[in-house]
Protein backbone atom coordinates (compact mmCIF):
# COMPACT_ATOMS: atom_id res chain seq x y z
CA UNK A 1 0.00 0.00 0.00
CA UNK A 2 1.72 3.57 -1.08
CA UNK A 3 -1.55 5.49 0.96
CA UNK A 4 0.00 7.74 3.48
CA UNK A 5 -2.27 9.97 5.34
CA UNK A 6 0.03 12.96 5.63
CA UNK A 7 0.18 12.33 1.74
CA UNK A 8 -3.05 12.17 1.10
CA UNK A 9 -3.59 15.55 3.10
CA UNK A 10 -0.99 17.31 0.81
CA UNK A 11 -2.83 16.64 -2.32
CA UNK A 12 -6.14 17.30 -0.85
CA UNK A 13 -5.34 20.86 0.87
CA UNK A 14 -3.21 21.91 -2.38
CA UNK A 15 -6.00 21.16 -4.96
CA UNK A 16 -8.75 23.67 -4.41
CA UNK A 17 -6.13 26.82 -4.61
CA UNK A 18 -3.78 25.22 -7.71
CA UNK A 19 -7.30 25.71 -8.99
CA UNK A 20 -8.06 28.89 -7.94
CA UNK A 21 -5.03 30.47 -9.06
CA UNK A 22 -5.31 28.73 -12.51
CA UNK A 23 -9.06 29.24 -13.27
CA UNK A 24 -9.29 32.76 -12.04
CA UNK A 25 -9.53 35.51 -14.49
CA UNK A 26 -9.60 33.43 -17.39
CA UNK A 27 -11.69 34.43 -20.41
CA UNK A 28 -15.18 33.24 -20.75
CA UNK A 29 -14.02 31.47 -23.88
CA UNK A 30 -11.50 28.72 -21.73
CA UNK A 31 -13.81 28.43 -18.99
CA UNK A 32 -17.25 27.29 -20.82
CA UNK A 33 -15.28 25.29 -23.89
CA UNK A 34 -16.28 21.49 -23.90
CA UNK A 35 -15.51 18.58 -25.38
CA UNK A 36 -18.78 18.67 -27.17
CA UNK A 37 -22.64 17.68 -26.22
CA UNK A 38 -22.72 16.55 -22.68
CA UNK A 39 -19.41 17.25 -21.94
CA UNK A 40 -18.43 19.30 -18.89
CA UNK A 41 -16.47 22.66 -19.20
CA UNK A 42 -14.04 23.77 -16.16
CA UNK A 43 -16.82 25.54 -14.37
CA UNK A 44 -19.11 22.97 -14.25
CA UNK A 45 -16.25 20.33 -12.99
CA UNK A 46 -15.69 22.84 -9.93
CA UNK A 47 -19.30 22.85 -9.26
CA UNK A 48 -18.79 18.68 -8.92
CA UNK A 49 -15.72 19.03 -6.78
CA UNK A 50 -18.01 21.44 -4.51
CA UNK A 51 -20.94 18.82 -4.63
CA UNK A 52 -18.63 16.13 -3.69
CA UNK A 53 -17.13 17.90 -0.98
CA UNK A 54 -20.78 18.46 0.50
CA UNK A 55 -22.46 15.21 -0.51
CA UNK A 56 -19.76 12.77 -0.41
CA UNK A 57 -16.58 12.39 0.98
CA UNK A 58 -16.92 13.17 4.46
CA UNK A 59 -20.18 11.94 4.40
CA UNK A 60 -19.42 8.37 3.17
CA UNK A 61 -16.54 8.44 5.68
CA UNK A 62 -18.95 9.18 8.50
CA UNK A 63 -21.16 6.84 7.09
CA UNK A 64 -18.92 3.91 7.12
CA UNK A 65 -17.26 4.94 10.36
CA UNK A 66 -20.53 4.41 12.06
CA UNK A 67 -22.28 2.06 10.21
CA UNK A 68 -19.67 -0.63 9.05
CA UNK A 69 -20.70 -2.99 6.84
CA UNK A 70 -24.11 -2.87 8.29
CA UNK A 71 -25.86 -0.67 5.95
CA UNK A 72 -24.41 0.28 2.51
CA UNK A 73 -23.78 4.35 1.86
CA UNK A 74 -26.37 6.02 -0.17
CA UNK A 75 -25.42 6.84 -3.90
CA UNK A 76 -23.80 10.09 -4.94
CA UNK A 77 -25.14 11.72 -7.90
CA UNK A 78 -22.48 12.65 -9.96
CA UNK A 79 -24.31 14.59 -12.04
CA UNK A 80 -26.63 16.64 -9.14
CA UNK A 81 -24.31 20.49 -9.57
CA UNK A 82 -25.93 20.23 -13.48
CA UNK A 83 -29.33 20.46 -12.05
CA UNK A 84 -28.80 23.50 -10.21
CA UNK A 85 -28.73 27.18 -12.03
CA UNK A 86 -25.55 28.66 -10.12
CA UNK A 87 -25.03 32.22 -10.79
CA UNK A 88 -22.00 32.81 -9.12
CA UNK A 89 -18.81 34.10 -10.78
CA UNK A 90 -16.09 31.38 -11.19
CA UNK A 91 -14.02 32.94 -8.26
CA UNK A 92 -16.88 32.86 -6.28
CA UNK A 93 -17.08 28.88 -7.28
CA UNK A 94 -13.51 28.58 -6.41
CA UNK A 95 -13.45 30.41 -3.11
CA UNK A 96 -16.31 27.83 -1.98
CA UNK A 97 -14.59 24.95 -2.99
CA UNK A 98 -11.68 25.87 -0.93
CA UNK A 99 -13.50 26.99 2.16
CA UNK A 100 -15.43 23.74 1.88
CA UNK A 101 -12.04 21.71 1.26
CA UNK A 102 -10.07 22.99 4.26
CA UNK A 103 -13.65 22.59 6.78
CA UNK A 104 -13.55 19.10 5.58
CA UNK A 105 -9.73 18.43 6.01
CA UNK A 106 -10.23 19.38 9.34
CA UNK A 107 -13.06 16.98 9.97
CA UNK A 108 -10.90 14.46 8.42
CA UNK A 109 -8.15 14.85 10.69
CA UNK A 110 -11.13 14.49 13.46
CA UNK A 111 -12.06 11.67 12.48
CA UNK A 112 -9.40 9.53 11.59
CA UNK A 113 -6.66 8.22 13.78
CA UNK A 114 -4.18 6.14 10.65
CA UNK A 115 -3.37 3.54 12.92
CA UNK A 116 -7.21 3.15 13.80
CA UNK A 117 -9.15 4.13 10.98
CA UNK A 118 -7.55 3.27 7.58
CA UNK A 119 -8.83 -0.45 7.57
CA UNK A 120 -12.13 -0.42 8.78
CA UNK A 121 -14.76 -1.17 6.17
CA UNK A 122 -18.24 0.23 4.75
CA UNK A 123 -20.67 -1.23 2.10
CA UNK A 124 -20.47 0.59 -1.25
CA UNK A 125 -24.20 0.85 -2.95
CA UNK A 126 -22.16 -0.72 -6.03
CA UNK A 127 -19.35 -2.87 -5.81
CA UNK A 128 -19.79 -3.85 -1.53
CA UNK A 129 -17.41 -3.90 0.84
CA UNK A 130 -14.34 -1.12 0.86
CA UNK A 131 -12.17 0.29 3.27
CA UNK A 132 -11.31 3.76 4.69
CA UNK A 133 -8.49 4.35 3.04
CA UNK A 134 -9.97 3.49 -0.29
CA UNK A 135 -12.11 6.44 0.23
CA UNK A 136 -9.57 8.60 1.25
CA UNK A 137 -7.16 7.20 -1.68
CA UNK A 138 -10.20 7.77 -4.52
CA UNK A 139 -10.73 11.53 -3.23
CA UNK A 140 -7.18 12.04 -4.15
CA UNK A 141 -7.22 10.56 -7.48
CA UNK A 142 -10.78 12.00 -7.98
CA UNK A 143 -8.72 15.62 -7.73
CA UNK A 144 -5.89 14.62 -9.92
CA UNK A 145 -8.82 13.22 -12.91
CA UNK A 146 -10.93 16.44 -12.24
CA UNK A 147 -7.30 18.80 -12.87
CA UNK A 148 -6.61 16.47 -15.63
CA UNK A 149 -10.28 16.90 -17.45
CA UNK A 150 -9.95 20.37 -16.97
CA UNK A 151 -6.83 20.86 -18.89
CA UNK A 152 -8.09 18.42 -22.14
CA UNK A 153 -11.27 20.03 -21.99
CA UNK A 154 -9.04 23.50 -22.37
CA UNK A 155 -6.71 21.51 -24.84
CA UNK A 156 -9.78 20.67 -26.84
CA UNK A 157 -10.56 24.24 -27.94
CA UNK A 158 -6.96 24.70 -29.50
CA UNK A 159 -7.09 21.20 -31.38
CA UNK A 160 -7.34 22.32 -34.97
CA UNK A 161 -5.05 25.27 -34.42
CA UNK A 162 -1.81 23.52 -33.39
CA UNK A 163 -1.74 22.03 -36.62
CA UNK A 164 0.90 19.37 -37.58
CA UNK A 165 2.05 19.62 -34.38
CA UNK A 166 -1.29 17.55 -33.19
CA UNK A 167 0.80 14.09 -33.28
CA UNK A 168 3.27 15.84 -30.39
CA UNK A 169 0.78 16.48 -27.91
CA UNK A 170 -0.58 13.40 -25.74
CA UNK A 171 -3.63 15.42 -24.45
CA UNK A 172 -5.49 15.63 -27.65
CA UNK A 173 -4.53 11.58 -28.74
CA UNK A 174 -8.60 10.94 -27.80
CA UNK B 1 -9.67 29.46 -35.58
CA UNK B 2 -10.30 29.60 -31.89
CA UNK B 3 -6.85 30.63 -31.60
CA UNK B 4 -6.65 34.14 -29.93
CA UNK B 5 -3.33 36.14 -28.60
CA UNK B 6 -4.88 37.50 -25.55
CA UNK B 7 -6.22 34.73 -24.03
CA UNK B 8 -2.90 32.38 -25.51
CA UNK B 9 -0.54 34.18 -22.89
CA UNK B 10 -3.64 34.34 -20.31
CA UNK B 11 -2.38 30.68 -20.04
CA UNK B 12 1.24 30.85 -20.58
CA UNK B 13 1.53 33.12 -17.58
CA UNK B 14 -0.91 30.44 -15.54
CA UNK B 15 1.23 27.24 -15.51
CA UNK B 16 4.23 28.62 -13.66
CA UNK B 17 2.56 29.67 -10.75
CA UNK B 18 -0.18 27.04 -10.43
CA UNK B 19 2.95 24.09 -10.85
CA UNK B 20 4.36 26.15 -8.16
CA UNK B 21 1.58 26.14 -5.76
CA UNK B 22 0.76 22.46 -6.21
CA UNK B 23 4.05 21.02 -6.20
CA UNK B 24 5.98 22.82 -3.62
CA UNK B 25 6.58 21.64 -0.17
CA UNK B 26 5.09 17.92 -1.59
CA UNK B 27 6.61 14.78 -0.48
CA UNK B 28 9.98 13.19 -2.17
CA UNK B 29 7.27 10.11 -2.72
CA UNK B 30 4.91 12.31 -4.73
CA UNK B 31 7.36 14.27 -6.85
CA UNK B 32 9.72 11.41 -7.74
CA UNK B 33 6.90 8.67 -8.10
CA UNK B 34 6.44 7.53 -12.13
CA UNK B 35 4.95 5.63 -14.57
CA UNK B 36 7.28 3.14 -14.51
CA UNK B 37 10.84 2.83 -16.39
CA UNK B 38 12.00 5.48 -18.90
CA UNK B 39 9.03 7.63 -17.61
CA UNK B 40 9.15 10.97 -16.19
CA UNK B 41 8.36 12.20 -12.90
CA UNK B 42 6.89 15.54 -11.74
CA UNK B 43 10.45 17.08 -11.43
CA UNK B 44 11.62 15.75 -14.72
CA UNK B 45 8.40 17.36 -16.26
CA UNK B 46 9.62 21.09 -14.73
CA UNK B 47 13.16 20.11 -15.64
CA UNK B 48 11.50 19.62 -19.42
CA UNK B 49 9.17 22.48 -18.86
CA UNK B 50 12.66 24.77 -18.65
CA UNK B 51 13.97 23.47 -21.52
CA UNK B 52 11.37 24.16 -23.39
CA UNK B 53 11.50 27.70 -22.61
CA UNK B 54 15.04 28.09 -23.38
CA UNK B 55 15.60 26.42 -26.50
CA UNK B 56 12.01 25.60 -28.35
CA UNK B 57 9.56 28.13 -28.46
CA UNK B 58 10.74 31.27 -28.64
CA UNK B 59 14.21 30.47 -30.49
CA UNK B 60 12.06 28.98 -32.80
CA UNK B 61 9.38 32.02 -33.21
CA UNK B 62 12.80 34.15 -33.57
CA UNK B 63 13.98 31.63 -36.43
CA UNK B 64 10.70 31.46 -38.31
CA UNK B 65 10.36 35.38 -37.76
CA UNK B 66 13.63 35.62 -39.62
CA UNK B 67 13.91 32.99 -42.02
CA UNK B 68 10.49 32.42 -43.33
CA UNK B 69 10.38 29.02 -44.77
CA UNK B 70 14.20 29.30 -46.31
CA UNK B 71 15.60 26.81 -43.97
CA UNK B 72 13.78 24.53 -40.99
CA UNK B 73 14.52 24.88 -37.59
CA UNK B 74 16.94 23.20 -35.22
CA UNK B 75 15.30 19.65 -33.97
CA UNK B 76 14.51 20.70 -30.20
CA UNK B 77 15.49 17.42 -28.29
CA UNK B 78 12.70 16.77 -25.61
CA UNK B 79 15.00 14.33 -23.68
CA UNK B 80 17.63 16.97 -23.17
CA UNK B 81 16.84 17.58 -19.67
CA UNK B 82 17.58 13.66 -18.94
CA UNK B 83 21.13 14.16 -19.70
CA UNK B 84 21.48 16.87 -17.06
CA UNK B 85 21.86 15.76 -13.56
CA UNK B 86 20.43 19.01 -11.48
CA UNK B 87 20.85 19.04 -8.14
CA UNK B 88 18.64 22.43 -7.87
CA UNK B 89 14.88 21.70 -5.16
CA UNK B 90 11.64 21.23 -7.09
CA UNK B 91 11.22 24.96 -5.67
CA UNK B 92 14.28 26.22 -7.11
CA UNK B 93 13.35 24.60 -10.46
CA UNK B 94 10.13 25.78 -10.14
CA UNK B 95 11.14 29.47 -9.99
CA UNK B 96 13.46 29.43 -12.63
CA UNK B 97 10.51 28.04 -14.48
CA UNK B 98 8.14 31.06 -13.63
CA UNK B 99 11.03 33.44 -14.06
CA UNK B 100 12.45 32.17 -17.53
CA UNK B 101 8.38 32.21 -18.89
CA UNK B 102 7.64 35.74 -17.52
CA UNK B 103 10.43 36.88 -19.70
CA UNK B 104 9.59 34.69 -22.90
CA UNK B 105 6.26 36.41 -22.49
CA UNK B 106 7.79 39.45 -22.73
CA UNK B 107 9.35 38.97 -25.84
CA UNK B 108 6.77 37.30 -27.37
CA UNK B 109 4.31 39.95 -26.93
CA UNK B 110 7.64 42.47 -28.16
CA UNK B 111 7.81 39.77 -30.99
CA UNK B 112 4.26 39.36 -32.23
CA UNK B 113 1.77 41.92 -33.70
CA UNK B 114 -1.05 39.93 -33.95
CA UNK B 115 -2.60 41.13 -37.09
CA UNK B 116 0.45 40.97 -39.18
CA UNK B 117 2.77 38.22 -37.90
CA UNK B 118 0.46 35.06 -36.93
CA UNK B 119 -0.07 33.82 -40.33
CA UNK B 120 3.69 34.29 -40.98
CA UNK B 121 5.20 30.53 -42.03
CA UNK B 122 8.30 28.47 -40.99
CA UNK B 123 9.53 25.62 -41.90
CA UNK B 124 10.00 22.48 -39.42
CA UNK B 125 12.66 19.97 -39.67
CA UNK B 126 9.97 16.95 -39.03
CA UNK B 127 6.27 18.42 -41.12
CA UNK B 128 7.22 21.18 -43.20
CA UNK B 129 5.14 24.23 -43.41
CA UNK B 130 3.84 25.37 -40.26
CA UNK B 131 1.88 29.23 -39.15
CA UNK B 132 3.25 30.95 -36.53
CA UNK B 133 -0.23 30.74 -34.59
CA UNK B 134 0.36 27.29 -34.20
CA UNK B 135 3.53 27.52 -33.05
CA UNK B 136 2.06 29.41 -30.30
CA UNK B 137 -0.83 27.08 -30.20
CA UNK B 138 1.23 24.50 -29.60
CA UNK B 139 3.18 26.27 -26.97
CA UNK B 140 -0.61 26.44 -24.67
CA UNK B 141 -1.17 23.24 -25.15
CA UNK B 142 1.97 21.43 -24.40
CA UNK B 143 1.30 22.88 -21.47
CA UNK B 144 -1.99 21.64 -20.93
CA UNK B 145 0.15 18.17 -21.68
CA UNK B 146 2.28 18.47 -19.19
CA UNK B 147 -0.28 19.95 -16.35
CA UNK B 148 -2.22 16.53 -17.40
CA UNK B 149 0.92 14.03 -16.99
CA UNK B 150 2.10 15.45 -13.84
CA UNK B 151 -1.37 14.62 -12.12
CA UNK B 152 -1.77 11.35 -14.17
CA UNK B 153 1.77 10.14 -12.77
CA UNK B 154 0.85 11.01 -9.21
CA UNK B 155 -2.57 9.39 -9.77
CA UNK B 156 -0.93 6.19 -10.95
CA UNK B 157 1.03 6.16 -7.16
CA UNK B 158 -2.37 5.52 -5.91
CA UNK B 159 -3.84 2.81 -8.38
CA UNK B 160 -3.76 -0.11 -6.54
CA UNK B 161 -4.70 2.02 -3.09
CA UNK B 162 -8.64 3.35 -4.67
CA UNK B 163 -9.55 -0.56 -4.52
CA UNK B 164 -12.57 -1.09 -6.46
CA UNK B 165 -13.03 2.42 -7.52
CA UNK B 166 -10.47 2.05 -10.16
CA UNK B 167 -13.12 1.98 -13.08
CA UNK B 168 -14.80 5.40 -11.86
CA UNK B 169 -11.85 7.32 -11.94
CA UNK B 170 -11.25 7.98 -15.35
CA UNK B 171 -7.29 8.70 -14.88
CA UNK B 172 -6.51 5.39 -14.10
CA UNK B 173 -8.23 3.87 -17.50
CA UNK B 174 -4.63 3.37 -19.08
Amino acid sequence: MQFNMKETIEVLERTPQTLEYFLSGLSESWLHCNEGEATWNAVEVIEHLIEGEKNNWIPRLEFMLQEGCNRPFPPFDRYAHLNVQSQTSIEQKLQEFKTIRMQNINKLNNLIEPNLHLKLKGSHPAFGTVKVSELLSTWVVHDFTHIAQIVRVMAERYRADVGPWKDYLGILKN
